[in-house]
């Protein structure tokens, strides 16, 4: 069945990722425009700066036009109050397709209900980024040259990371996937998430350690310790824990990948040279990668 | 004669409506792209998303390409002061049309004065948003089949409704109108409106009530109450006032339209269900029709 | 050789400076679109909207597509805290070509070196504003029928004045250039330009009084105080020093011209008359060929 929204990890089934990854190949190096007369309208409910140019940039190179907000929160403001529905309803009427950023868990899947056109799930709240996760796969497969059997390590905070949450429904669609969570305990991954991959036969392992696993995985996935999300002492205790500089980077495999979402602060110091010549080091094209993919979204949910 | 900025409503005779509404029922069935070399510059003093984004669409439909800001305040800010003139004459060196949005009453009038190119007022202060009544008086004729012997309920915040101004004003020009005012009496329309319509023969009423009057109007025109233009003591007066419900929806005439610019917030409380099959509620349609007047417009003023 | 980026005035040659006005004169009256498949993003990490749109509106008249921010202080916030060197990394993945506007100087060198795609400096912190410079110089050679052989007089705060600075560089490039800059004491020319002009045998003087000199220039380009980057005290010393009025406009030679890089504001009282009419008011025409001048370059950059 066609989906018509993208709202979460879950939707989605083997053949619809490889149907993507298939168009997303056939799309980086093709030069039509299918999409000129269509419309995308970003409505970002918080700055995203990065996912709202990668995805308008997909949508022109497809041909197609943008409108485009990072102000929406002005729409529905505490003093004009109006509803996320109504906002959906009435965009909806001015675009072809709506990509939503909003702040909080669930938006996604309201919007989906009353919007006449697709909506594309950028982000909700501590919720889902579909997106994110779908080229992450991508990136895996990419480099890799596989998706199944695989071991991943993801790495930093696992608590508050919507990548990890995402990624993780997303791998427990493949075969004979492992991950090693790495995480200082105050950090460590939520429940609901463990119960979800013991359902779908995800081995997984927690640890606290590094250096001691970084050559047990074919992924090393690093996250940012997410500041903003936590107490002052609770930063404390696990900044500056797990870092990859030029010396345990030598631990990693050398078939092996070194991922990670992007912004990176002090948790990857590797000098520019090795970042641009050693062909592990995987971030810049996992981002680049989210322009393609994007692009395949966009012109499946509008075909 | 040839109309070169719109500004506001008084500017407008029945002739020149007439012939926008006809571009209007052409454009929105067109798929020709009659602006594609033309430049719009929507200059925002202050965020309107939605309708910024309707006129954007607008231009996008018609093949033409845009620029905008909503930071439009930056270019004259208090540290640098520069003339609304001047920001206007240098603009239109850079695009072939400018929506301007500002928060000076008059400003409109003052940028037409000096741009080389047309200027069209998408609000401006207290003033006037010639392009809503346009829209709204559209509305009317599409879904009521006629613009001529009508009774209106304007209903709400009739005080500081800059729509319920622009659309008093576009009124005055039509036959046998009959505006039946509803607000609280601290909200009451003003008596510039009342003049303006008793020289322009327009019949009208003042009312405090809403369900006595449900049943004797063509159109129901409900409007937020704007909290923020009042003192809270004068908002608790008034507020709940005004409310359609699915109970009081059933007082309303089998052929009567109920319209609002919104966004609209307690003042219509009526379940999805009913606002998507109630042939009555046009709001939405209201909303949409925006794009395709404003299509309309950018034609009109480009041609 | 070939310019990959502009960052800087010092970088530019008179034969370059000569191809871009050559361009710039081609591309004025041109309708070909030769960046149909190209995207600009434009990477603000203050507001400059008149900077932003001309560039904006240059890529479209090129038939280019635009991808933008001005909200990029967001994309490295304290909390996240990316590095310019990824943030540019990323976006050169999005776009053909970046202009960046930073508040920081040596940000857009810095973003050069890192990035795969053209970058152009839109200013950085009090650093360069190049093409600026070149819009200057090409309004002096349109108005004036030349640019070697000319005397300049920069008048107001030459002090902070980005544009002052990136100007004195380019006229360090041509023949029999004299330079009279008038400005309050505490607002004179820094040392390191006169440095420059020195080696470069550009001759100057340094005044105080403006309308004796005000008939010995070629060029009278005003500037306003920048009230923002002094203390109210030094501000009222220089404030309203130097005017141009009606009055001492006639002391000005027939054939010169009279430069401003606006926004102004008190520092020229024109009435709009003698603005619409006076041959010599040339800032409105600067600002516009800004766009040709701009053209030419992402032409130049993307070729």
């Amino acid at each position: 069945m066609k989906l018509k929204h993208l709202i979460e990890s879950q939707q989605l089934d083997k053949e619809f990722i490889f149907e993507i990854f298939k168009m997303t190949d056939k799309l980086r190096i093709s030069t039509e425009k299918p999409l000129k007369e269509k419309i995308l309208a970003t409505l970002f409910y918080e700055p995203s700066t990065r996912t709202r140019l990668s995805f308008e940039s997909a949508m022109i190179k497809l041909g197609g036009n943008v409108i485009s907000t990072e102000n929406a929160k002005e729409f529905s403001s505490a003093v004009k109050g109006e509803s996320i529905e109504d906002t959906i309803r009435i965009t909806s009427s001015y675009a072809n397709i709506i990509v939503l950023r909003h702040f909080e868990e669930g938006s996604a899947k309201i919007a989906a209900s009353v919007s006449s056109v697709p909506v594309i799930n950028a982000g909700d709240g501590s919720g889902q980024h579909p997106t994110q996760a779908l080229l992450d796969i991508y990136t895996i497969w990419k480099e890799i040259g596989r998706s199944d059997n695989i071991t991943v390590a993801m790495v930093g905070d696992l608590k508050n990371g919507r990548t990890i949450r995402s990624l993780c429904y997303l791998l427990g669609k493949f075969e004979n996937i492992k991950i090693i969570f790495i995480a200082p305990e105050n950090l460590s991954i939520k429940d609901d998430i463990k119960e979800y991959l013991k359902k779908h036969n995800v081995k997984f392992e927690e640890q606290t350690e590094l250096n001691k696993f970084l050559g047990s995985a074919d992924i090393v996935y690093m996250t940012r310790i997410q500041k903003e999300r936590m107490t002052k002492e609770e930063y404390d205790k696990s900044k500056g824990k797990y870092i990859i500089t030029e010396d345990n980077l030598k631990l990693m495999r050398e078939n092996s990948r070194l991922m990670h979402p992007l912004p990176h602060v002090e948790e990857i110091q590797l000098p520019i040279n090795i970042e641009q010549t050693d062909k592990r080091i995987a971030y810049f094209r996992q981002a680049e990668n989210g322009l393609y993919i994007r692009m395949a979204l966009l012109s499946y949910l509008l075909e």
